[in-house]
């Protein structure tokens, strides 16, 4: 056993005029709790300082720098920190980027017991669009206020095991998990805001919706003999719903833990890092198995290229 | 709407003993039924002629000839080809393939209505092993058998719609949808043969590997857009089982048609290749959304590298 006791925390929603500092008050709270549980490691979500700002469009893209962090730990997240580190507590958190340079990005970070950064991810899989879009039910300009993550999709050794992370979107596509199993992942932490309607197809349906996050994360982990761990911000902001489905997946694809409802809540699981030993070593034992001669398009094209004729 | 209506046809175990003749016998039988209930398209599974020789060891890996094929159609499968061409149908099938140069492949063909083989797939994701194993409950030889595919993952123009090949473990794969994914795929078709028992840990029990199965071409599905039809060889084959699970699936990644019990049968549905528009458009755009420079691991390495330390 390598067991690594982990506390996905979910964030109900956050409103506009919520503060930092608000927001960090119900951080500590979750975290005093999962500590109560004897949680080693807390996963909150994607951008869990604030509203999801990109469904908010602003006509100069530097208005929205009032959602941005230009400093981490910042005066309103240091007591989050030190928190962390008087409980011994290693802890992920996402939050929007903005670099000294003036770059923009969808980030987040792991965080070590002694309360010092020690990974961090920028989103590479942005969804939605670049402009304001009349013909969606709601906008979700996250190519507008984003760029590309320019990371990679890196993994550490932390908490004796290997730990890697992504956000939201991330979750969908097979090369994220797949960058990171070919470094040996055993554990990925994500966070995400899911709209509960599709912006772009109001009669899809949440529970259509939910099917195809769970789909994407447990076909993730079974692939790559993973444990994921997925944390929600969940709730309606600003008259805006947003899906809860925070849950842990084991190496075998399946969920071992899931959350019900849509407001700050902990939930508490241990990971076992050994549990995924089988699968690295049988079925998707990638050194005997993987044929990469066959794989060229995945890395050599962007988008579709229809056969002749 | 463009239309396919599509048969997925299961086949009960194949005995040792059993003819190719008589193989052929049991699937022109399916066949008449799938053109009673309106089908084009007739999908068999993986090594639709024979048993699933590669649980058994060979010590002389010649005398495992006799299971293969060295001419499409052949005498005997001669019948199978006529039927289709008599019918109009188009059929896919699958067949262990000896090449004129002595090089063995697990293979599939796409017969046109015609009767003209316009698609030819060979199994690039063996699984298994190569020598025998004590410590395995049952063999599973392919690595021996056969060779790694040597032609990729091609999309053929066929039935109005752009048609793609795996076989078996090939579906486990995220690599093996995305190749297809880009080049468009509408529909992938594949037969399987697997076993009930995982040869390496026989507690994983039947519920667990259904699960995997599925997980697989729901996740493949929904991630390229694309409709998944898998089609079993089941029952007990000399003593062995073979799950079952024949089942298609939509570009949304739902099952929408499955087959119960082991035995022949045809499931026949109506496949619209427009519903794979929505998914392709949208959130699985990969000229939009793919992000090429972070994939490179993915054909630049074949096993795990671990990272530093």
């Amino acid at each position: 056993m390598r067991n690594i006791r982990l506390a996905a925390a979910q964030l109900g929603p956050i409103q506009k005029d919520e503060s930092r500092q608000a927001v960090v008050r119900r951080m500590i709270d979750l975290m005093d709790d999962a500590k109560m549980k004897g949680a080693e490691f807390i996963v909150y979500p994607e951008l869990a300082l604030t509203t999801f700002f990109p469904r908010w469009h602003h006509e100069e893209r530097a208005e929205a720098d009032i959602w941005f962090e230009r400093e981490m730990p910042s005066a309103a997240t240091q007591p989050l920190f030190d928190r962390a580190a008087q409980h011994g507590m290693a802890m992920s958190f996402g939050y929007a980027e903005l670099t000294p340079e003036g770059r923009h990005f969808n980030t987040s970070i792991i965080v070590d017991k002694e309360g010092r950064i020690v990974g961090k991810y920028r989103k590479v899989h942005l969804p939605g669009h670049d402009e304001f879009d009349p013909e969606r039910t709601h906008q979700h300009l996250e190519k507008r206020y984003f760029e590309p993550g320019d990371l990679g999709f890196p993994v550490w050794r932390i908490l004796g095991g290997l730990v890697g992370m992504c956000i939201c979107n991330d979750r969908r596509w097979p090369e994220t998990y797949r960058v990171m199993g070919l470094q040996g992942v055993e554990l990925v932490v994500l966070g995400f805001n899911t709209p509960s309607v599709n912006s772009q197809n109001s009669s899809e349906g949440l529970e259509k919706r939910m099917f195809h996050h769970k789909l994407s994360l447990q076909a993730g982990a079974y692939q790559n003999a993973t444990w994921v761990v997925a944390v929600a911000k969940a709730g309606v902001e600003d008259g805006h719903h947003l899906m809860g489905g925070t849950c842990i997946v084991n190496p075998d694809g399946e969920i071992v833990a899931e959350l019900e409802g849509e407001e700050d809540g902990v939930l508490v699981h241990d990971c076992d890092l050994e549990a995924t030993r089988f699968g690295k070593e049988t079925i998707f034992d990638f050194a005997r198995h993987r044929r990469i001669e066959h794989y060229g398009p995945i890395t050599a094209q962007v988008g579709v290229r229809l056969p002749p004729g």
